[in-house]
Parts: structure tokens; C-alpha cells; sequence
């Protein structure tokens, strides 16, 4: 339609009208000017050689990856099964028994942008499906299920969640019992609430299953059945021709649901289906030639975690994902915003004020902004750590809470991201042609698969409250007045040193606080004495200590890693404006700090002021922060770009 | 397909379940046992003659109301257009020279807990068009369109908002020009920023369009155009037997949106289409019978706010449709809360806790519980001082006032408990037929129609600040240490007086230092000798101080509301847990309330801990608190009821 593109169209646009003078020259005194560059800032974000990225995203230029959005369900899941077609044949991921290398990473992160449906259906297939196998089965299984998987002709989805347990999957109902006559397992669902419950693709695609049920073995003495605890099997579950389930197999619709209509959840019940032996997943434990339980576990719940590693990656998927569309929206509303004009005169006719350049619009988006970029750092962190820790196993507890504190905040993050940006676009936001507001549908199971947010930050907390034991830790009182000055200067509150320091005070303040209240509830339950809680107990009596404890340690964990790359990369000196922004604003609007008042009236007061100078700050580089996230013009809303030729009546 | 209703199913279930010993006997000191009455609480809410509320809700147990999720955005307008022929062949409205009596108020209030799409369809219709004609127009007009607009059987839509203007509609761009030859008005759409968009019902539905333009008209001795700002006329978009637009006239699909599929929104262009002289809505000015324009008033602007009053109607209309709305999805997710078990036990087989039992789970749903039993009397106030401001000139500006907070922070709460519902749910919270994620996208749109929740608020603190000037208002410094006080007591703060006392306080101090900042602006623009900004530029430099001075109106406006039923009802004092829960929760969690620290360290604590206790005293009332909302079954989701039974199989 026009020989310009979109991105120079809203640069002819926006030329000249950005109004820097709308902060006070008083405010702008309190931190100096900085002119960021987007190249530099593109480098810091996705490193010098973008190849991969780039080929990704012309890869997404493809009519097939058009984004509609009057489809039925059955319609959407089809379509994406194509683009995942298109997708795999173009080598996209490593077979089964190859490395992910750096184009790899680069090209998945890229996908990410596109739409939270491609990176479920991806996730399920070879994260879940896949990944059990290689992680867990037999070189004989890898063999036979795998390269059928990594070419997509056969799918298969996870069979954990049931109907009456999501979170708690430890008490799921599906029972697997060997039978030594027929030497085969028999997988039974023996309730309503046993059956296998939003499994994703199990509705029209998934052809095999890994399913997940409590193990029961005969005692070859007694022959009573006894109980080993949860395993995966893989299961056949249809015909791959006919997609008929197989006999004693029953699959039913989830229903129709508020997003994420490209993937075809159901429900699967198992009426005595004999599973061969060794079509269990039995790397950590299951029934040998001889007809005996065997294992390199003695604890079933040991076993059960390190069976469900592969959860643990789903989480970094997420995390990783939730930042690249929170800037998909980011994007697409700050630039809307640097184009529409809206009050700000009298007179008809006259040019109105950009929306840009109200303080009260740069207060919704800009922190959101200035977050994004802090979970950009905290996710390359937390793969980083991945990587860490497969070969270090002294990591893994690190990786299990930082994936579930990431997870969670992130997922959180890109509601309230999607949210915000949705209304700061009025009725645009809705639009599904903006992508915002049929995003936020889609992502909205983010905050409760893989585990429900909530329940992964009692989870943190639980795991981490040894780590900050009174032996190790300072008293509350020694801590209380350590932030309480008033004669700290404004650069000082303005440096990154501080600014962590105040995070991890609020850390070691959190968990004081919740220390010293479970130890005085043992000691009451003690003088009762009566049964002494749970850890579990205790932590929900504490709620919502609890609760401070473990946003205050995902806090300080996604600060550190902006800090760690701004001061250790020589061009980290760009992400300073950023930084000061999300944990400044932190300082300023979070209730849990603000309730502990850490800060003098005065400090608080300026902390304030210091928030307003580095909003100014912000808006004066806006267009770079935004630009370097190079977020390609096809997977913006249209009010991205030119949104008035876009709106003629007869342009498409 | 059983014998038993939902609610008796899930009596059964829960009964004898609820565990009160959850909090600590120490907390349960903190505040008398109390033991709600649900009838009590109904009559409270609803009155004593629920009639035509019961009547309602049979009505909605018609097929034609049975929820439908899988449908095309076409057919989803098609239906919802079926459900309004069915309500207008019920009567369940008086005719548009009928007094709205308290049968149709009753019904009008059921209909709001069914869904969005329903109450914004008939709002469009009944409340923009045929209201604007009603409030604005000529006797004859009435009589030519109202009574086709009563029997539904021809449609109508409100055509003001323009791709360029939304919230500042004085902005917009369409022209009526009068030509004294034809003697007519010529509609024309000059940009394309000037199309009208949005504009429900026009894409299939609606005939008649009230469009809304700027009217010039010459004068007769110069025969130069001159500018009389905003009028309203009423324009025939289609022939009513083919639907084909008339000539002159051009509609477009706003395009697949990502909620309120069920409402046609279109954009409409005029080419230079005649209009009528007596089409102008002329009670406030328009072209005489000479060629002449005649006005009441002589101020372009107050003469269109005269002419939009009827949006501020439909705020209070938005107002009350949220907490009814909220009211499903607490009632879906609690009653799913109590007979949902999750973690709790190490051994398989022993039943699991009830999730609701967790006092995690508690703090999050009972404060939105609280706040919308505080918003059920906020919307009603808001409906009472709407009558009164009818025969009341004097409070026409309180009115507006209290629409837009009340319509604004309403909505904002829908949303954050429609979320929290979601995610307290789980991944049942996104399954259509529980309603609640659903109801999310359809009322997301909320918070930016009608005007922007964020604009609105600026207009709250705008029209306000007059209110609160230096010579009515005591100065900080001697306000600053009224609440700082260590010796209150624990009963104190649990009273209505101090409470209401608080949230006045927090007003006071909002609007002084708002005030402060205002002058000092001013000063230093003036000491600079430049020109000193409008209200609205200080009010936006000083965004931070405004918001929280319309916020903090809006909290005390809406707690008020609540205060006075619960101290005028002989039976309020039914209302004095929610009323607490509500407020102890602002005190400990607002942001705002918190950065000003109004109480001592100590008090502060103590606040934490009758947070605690009201909690678990809200818990011990759970099924009164939620039964008194009367929510019918059929109107519930799913999981409210016994969503075991309903997830068999072979279950419908």
C-alpha cells in the first residue's frame, strides 16, 4: 500500500512533537540527561550477531503465520498444527539426539514473539512429550518415539493433571498395576476426579501419551499389591490413521475456554489398558524382567521430583516468553501513544497533546517498561543457570526456586503488562488486529500452569526459609534502622549498589519477621502441647508473611540480574536509566516495602522526586528503549504504525 | 439428571468441612464472634420484596439464555439481538413516556448478573439512542422513533466517538453544515480520522443512527460559516427491509475484537448526507424555521455537557452491572473453594484440605468479597443522588462527581476479581462454562467506554480540588499528626467512626498536598515570568498528587456509602464485618494510604493483626456473606456446583 514502512511513516509522524519540556527543569537537576543509543541497547538485549533472530522473524512473514482471529477452535488448533509443520521443516529445534546450540536458543526466543499458542502446542509436544522420553525412558523408547516426534507427524501430549489434581500432582488417582500373569502394566482410572484432565492435544491431535499414575507392584510373598509411588508411562492412544482412541480409551472435550483456543485440551479415561513393561519411563524406577519393583530411589517423593525435572523447563520457557510479548505490547502502545493525539487545547482545529507526553500516561507504561527489561536479564539469568545446573547438582535446588519465583513474577508482570496496555489504548486495545487484548487472553493460563503462582512462592519461601536461618542472620533490631537515615545523597539513592542493597534488606527483613513468627507459634503450639504444625501449616498461618518473604526474594533475584549485566558489561552504563526505574518504582509503590517503612519521611520523599526526574529521563530516550527490543513491524498492532491509513474504508 | 439441586449437592459436600480452627485462638480474641444471618443480609442488599428479582431470574432460565461460547461473532450478535425481542416481549421496561417504576429498577438489576453483552446491547440502544431522543429531542421526533425503539423492532445506535476522538469527543470532526438553499443540514465525514467508530450496533444491526457533529451554520450577512459546536441528530443508516446502508453513507467492521463479540461495533463515513431540519435534537440549540441558529445557552461547552448527561447515566448503569458481575464469579470461585481439596496430608487416599481453608486462599478472596458488598451500596447511593440530581440542579455536579469514581473504580475491581477468581480456580477459572474468564474479556472494555477510568479520575480531581481550598482547609502540618497516635484502641480501630475518619483524613491530606504543589507550580511560572499552565497542565505535571487525591475520594465516597447502611439500617449492624474487612484492608494495603504512613509503627501492626482476625471471622461466614447474593444457579458457573458430577463423561 505504501512505499514507506510503517516504522518510517510514525518516524515522519512523531518528528519533533516528542515534549521534553513536560517535566519541570527543577526535576530534571536531580539526575543528569542521557541520550541512549538503540544499537548499543539491541546488543546488551540479544547480543552482536542477530542472524537467527532476524532469519525467525522473516520466517514469520509467511502468509501461513497471518494472525486471524475469527476462527473456531477446531479451526485454530488446525492452523496451528500447520505453522508447526512449516515450522519443523524448516529445522527450527535439533533432533531428539542432537545439542541445542546458539542458533537454536536464538530462534526459539525469537518464536516467542509470535503468540503464547505456538510456544503451548511446542511446549507440550517436545518439552513435555519428547523430553519425558529422552529424559526418562530406555534407549529402546527413545528409539522407537522420538524421531517420529521431532518430525511432528506423530504427536503426543502429558498426561498428568487430573480432574481433581492440578497443583498437588502428587495425588493423582490413575493407578498402574503390574499384573505378573499377563506381565504387563494395567492403567485403570478408578474415579471421576482420576481422569486426565486439560491434557493439551489430547482432543483431536496427540496420537501417544505419557501418562503419569500411582504405581502398585504385588509383594511376590504375599501377593498383596503395594504402593511405589507415581511413573509415567507411554501409551498409545489412538489409531494414527482413523484417530479413533483405542479400546478401554475414552477422550472427551475440555470445552470451550476464554483463551488459548489453538490448543485442543481433553479429558482421558483409562479402563484397564494394558501398558507393555517396558513402555515405562524407568530411568528412576519400575518393574523389572523378574516381575520386582527396582529403583535408584528409596524415597518416593524424591523419585517423583526428579522425575518432573522437565516441569522445571516448561517454567523457563515461560519466563522467557512473557517478556518478548510483554514487549510486543510495550511496543505496540508506546507507539500508539507517540502518535495519538488527544486534549490539550481549546481551540478546534488545533494540534492536541501526544498521549506520550502526559506524566500520568508515562506512569502507567514506563515502569511496565522499565520491568521488562529487568525480566529480559532475570530469564537469560535463569537459563544461564539451567545450563548450570544440569551438570552441577549442588544448582538444582537454586534453579527450582529461581524457575518458580520467575515463573511467577514474569507471568504476573505480563498480565499487569497487557492489562495497563490494553486501557492506555482505549477501545484500540481490544481490537484483536492490536494483538493486546487477545494476547492477554492467551497468556492468562500462565499465571496457573506449571504450577500455580501462589503456590510456587509458598514453594520459594518454604525452600528458601533455611537458607536464612537466626544463626545466619543479623537480629531485626540490628537490621531495623540500617536504611532508616536521612542523610543518604540523591546519587547515592540513584546507584545500583544501594538499590540492591535496599532489596536484599528487605530480603533479610522478610525473613526475620517470618522466622521470629514461626518459632513463636511452635513455641505456643509447644506450651499447648498439642501437635506442633507442618511447615506447610505454619507457612499458611503466616501467610501473609510468607507471601512478603517470597516476593521479596524474587524481587531482589530479578534486580541482581540487571545489575549483574549492567555492571559487568562495558556497555551496561545503558541499562542504569532502566534500572533506576523499576527498582525505584518498586521503592515508591510497593506495599510490602512501603509497610516497613525501611526509609526516612524525607528519603521517601525524595525517592518520589527521584521517580519523577528518572520518568522524565525516560521519556526523553523512549524511542530507543523501545526501539532496541527490534520488535518487527508484522507482530505489532496495527496502531503500531500508521493506524489512521490503516482505518481507510477500504483499506484491508 | 439429579434429584438434588447444585446448592444442596454442595451443602452436602461442605457440610461439617469448613475449618475454623485455621486462625489462632490469640487472633479470634481480637474480635467478638459473630454469627450473619443470610436472609438478613439479602434483605440488606435486595429488599424485602425480591418479587421481580425472582421473577428475572426465572425468565433467564430460558433456553434462549442458556450461555453459548462456540459461536461466530456474527451469530453471537444474532442471538444476543433473539434475547432482547424475548426481554421486550416480557415488558421488562416501561415505554419511553412511562415512569421507570421499582419493578423495572428490580429487573433492570437482575438482568446486569447475566452478562455484558446483554446489558451493553440494551444500554446502546435503550439509554444512548432512544434516551438522547427522549432528553434532547422534539415532541414530534419522540413520536416518529420512540415507540418503533420500544418494540426493539427498530434498532438504533449512538454515533459520537470518532477514530480520532474518544475520550474528548468536543474534539470531533464530523460536520454538519446547514444549507440555507436546501434548507437542510449536510452530514459529511471530512477525514479519516472523522469516521465514526465503535459504534454498537452499526455494523448489522441498526437502522437510525444519533450522530453527533460539529455545527456550522452561515451567517446571513457575511454568508461565512460560523462554529456552534456539538449537536446531535438523528440519521436513517439503512434501508430497514434489505439493511443496505442509504446512499451518502458508508459502514465498516470495527474487525474481530477480544471481548463483547456479541455487540456489532461499525464505523460509519457521511458523504454529504442531507438531513433534515427538525432531525437536529434541538432542545439546547439548533437552526429555527428562518435559517437561523437559537441556543438556551451562550457557552459552546456547557451546552454539550448539557447534551451528554445521558452518558453519565450510563455509568451508573456500568457501576451497577460490576458488582453484580463480581458477585458471580465470588460466589463460582468460593463455592468451588469450599468443596475443592488440595495438598495437606503425606498420605494418599486421606482426604486433602479444603482449599478455601487456607488462610493464603482466604486473602485473596475475601477483600474483593468485602469490597463488593461496599460496592453494592456505592452503586446504590450512586442511583439515589442520580433522582435527586434530576429535580436538583444544585447537585447535578456531585452527580457527575460520583459517576465517574464510582463508574471507575467499580470497574478496575471487576477486573482485579475477575482475575483473582481466574487464578484462584485455576485452570477451571478458563473454562467458558464457569463463566469467569469469559466475563473477563466481555467487560474488560469497562474501564475505557463511557470514558477512560483514568480521565474520568482526572476529572473527579479537577472537579473537586474547588472543593477542598486553603481558607475551608486546615493546614497540613496541624493535620499531619491527627492519626499519628499510638494509645488508640484495638475496638477504635475496628469502628465505623474512625474508619470513615481515616479514609476522610487521607482525603484531606491528598488535597493539601495537591494544593501545595498546585501554588508552588504557579509561583515559580510566575517568578519565571512565563505563562502559568492551565488546571489541567498542573494537574497532569503533578500526576502522581492528583491521582492520589481522586483516588483517595473514591475510597472515602464508596465507604461512606457502605457506612451509612451499615449505621441507618436497624439490621446494618449485619454489615459491620464486611464493612470492616473492606476499610482494615485498604489501611493495610493501599499504596497510597501507606506511603503517608497516617499511623504509628505500632497501630500500623496492629492493623496487620485485625486484618487476620476479621479474615477469620469472615471465613466463619462465608456461606451467609456469599448465599445473601441470591446468585441463581443457572447463572453460576460450573464449579459452583458439584463439578464432579458434572465432569462424567457421559454429563451434558
Amino acid at each position: 500500500m505504501s512505499s514507506l514502512s510503517s516504522a518510517q511513516l510514525r518516524l515522519q509522524a512523531i518528528s519533533g512533537h516528542l515534549n521534553s519540556s513536560s517535566g519541570s527543569p527543577a526535576l530534571s537537576a536531580l539526575i543528569p540527561a542521557v541520550k541512549l543509543d538503540q544499537n548499543i541497547l539491541s546488543v546488551l538485549l540479544d547480543g552482536e550477531d542477530q542472524t537467527w533472530r532476524k532469519w525467525t522473524f522473516d520466517l514469520l512473514k509467511d502468509p501461513l503465520f497471518a494472525f486471524q482471529y475469527d476462527l473456531h477452535r477446531n479451526d485454530a488448533v488446525i492452523l496451528n498444527q500447520k505453522r508447526h509443520e512449516k515450522l519443523t521443516a524448516m529445522n527450527v529445534r535439533p533432533k531428539w539426539n542432537e545439542p541445542m546450540l546458539p542458533k537454536h536458543y536464538a530462534i526459539q526466543d525469537a518464536l516467542t514473539y509470535y503468540d503464547n499458542a505456538l510456544g503451548t502446542m511446542a511446549g507440550a509436544h517436545f518439552v513435555l512429550y519428547s523430553g519425558a522420553i529422552r529424559e526418562l525412558g530406555s534407549e529402546e523408547l527413545k528409539l522407537k518415539y522420538l524421531p517420529a516426534a521431532d518430525s511432528f507427524k506423530v504427536r503426543g501430549c502429558f498426561a498428568l493433571t487430573e480432574l481433581g489434581h492440578g497443583s498437588n500432582p502428587r495425588g493423582i488417582e490413575t493407578e498402574a498395576r503390574w499384573d505378573p500373569r499377563e506381565k504387563c502394566y494395567i492403567l485403570h482410572t478408578p474415579t471421576t476426579t482420576a481422569q486426565k484432565y486439560w491434557i493439551g492435544a489430547a482432543l483431536m491431535t496427540a496420537v501417544n501419551a505419557i501418562v503419569w499414575a500411582q504405581l502398585y507392584v504385588p509383594n511376590p510373598e504375599t501377593s498383596e499389591y503395594e504402593h511405589y509411588g507415581i511413573h509415567a508411562f507411554v501409551v498409545q492412544l489412538r489409531d494414527p490413521k482413523t484417530f479413533e482412541p483405542l479400546p478401554g480409551i475414552t477422550i472427551r472435550d475440555c470445552g470451550t475456554k476464554s483463551g488459548l483456543s489453538a490448543m485442543d485440551n481433553g479429558r482421558i479415561w483409562f479402563d484397564h489398558v494394558k501398558v507393555a513393561r517396558d513402555h515405562c519411563l524407568n530411568k528412576y524406577g519400575g518393574v523389572n524382567e523378574q516381575g520386582l519393583y527396582e529403583s535408584v530411589f528409596t524415597d518416593k517423593d524424591a523419585r517423583f521430583g526428579g522425575q518432573l525435572v522437565n516441569l522445571s523447563e516448561g517454567r523457563v520457557g515461560i519466563a522467557n516468553a512473557t517478556r518478548n510479548l510483554a514487549k510486543v505490547a510495550l511496543t505496540t502502545s508506546i507507539r500508539y501513544s507517540l502518535s495519538r493525539r488527544q486534549f490539550g487545547t481549546r481551540n478546534l482545529g488545533e494540534p492536541e497533546q501526544l498521549i506520550m507526553n502526559y506524566n500520568l500516561h508515562q506512569r502507567r507504561l514506563y515502569p511496565l517498561l522499565a520491568t521488562t527489561y529487568a525480566h529480559h536479564f532475570s530469564s537469560l539469568r535463569l537459563l544461564e543457570l539451567k545450563k548450570v545446573a544440569k551438570d552441577n547438582p549442588k544448582k538444582t535446588k537454586e534453579f527450582h526456586m529461581a524457575s518458580a519465583l520467575t515463573k511467577a513474577f514474569h507471568s504476573w508482570h505480563l498480565l499487569d503488562t497487557l492489562q495497563t496496555c490494553r486501557e492506555a489504548c482505549g477501545g484500540q486495545g481490544m481490537k484483536s488486529s492490536n494483538r493486546i487484548g487477545n494476547m492477554k487472553a492467551d497468556v492468562d493460563v500462565m499465571t496457573t500452569y506449571e504450577g500455580d503462582n501462589h503456590v510456587l512462592m509458598i514453594t520459594v519461601a518454604k525452600g528458601s526459609i533455611g537458607d536464612y536461618t537466626p544463626k545466619k542472620m543479623p537480629a531485626l533490631a540490628s537490621l531495623k534502622n540500617t536504611f532508616q537515615v536521612g542523610n543518604v545523597s540523591d546519587s547515592t539513592i540513584l546507584s545500583a549498589e544501594w538499590q540492591l542493597a535496599f532489596f536484599e534488606h528487605h530480603v533479610l527483613c522478610a525473613s526475620q519477621r517470618l522466622q521470629a513468627a514461626l518459632s513463636a507459634s511452635r513455641q505456643e503450639q509447644n506450651a499447648r502441647g498439642g501437635e506442633i504444625e507442618s511447615l506447610d501449616q505454619l507457612l499458611d498461618r503466616h501467610a501473609a508473611l510468607s507471601q512478603e518473604f517470597s516476593r521479596a526474594l524474587a524481587e531482589h533475584w530479578i534486580l541482581k540480574a540487571l545489575v549483574e549485566k549492567e555492571t559487568s558489561d562495558p556497555n551496561g552504563a545503558s541499562l542504569t536509566l532502566v534500572r533506576q526505574m523499576h527498582a525505584l518504582w518498586k521503592i515508591e509503590n510497593d506495599p510490602y516495602m512501603l509497610r516497613r517503612r525501611y526509609l526516612d519521611v524525607e528519603v521517601q520523599e525524595r525517592v518520589s522526586n527521584l521517580v519523577s526526574a528518572v520518568l522524565q529521563r525516560v521519556h526523553e530516550n523512549v524511542n530507543a528503549l523501545v526501539d532496541a527490543w527490534t520488535v518487527p513491524d508484522h507482530l505489532l498492532g496495527t496502531i503500531a504504525g500508521d493506524w489512521v491509513r490503516a482505518n481507510e474504508p477500504d483499506a484491508q
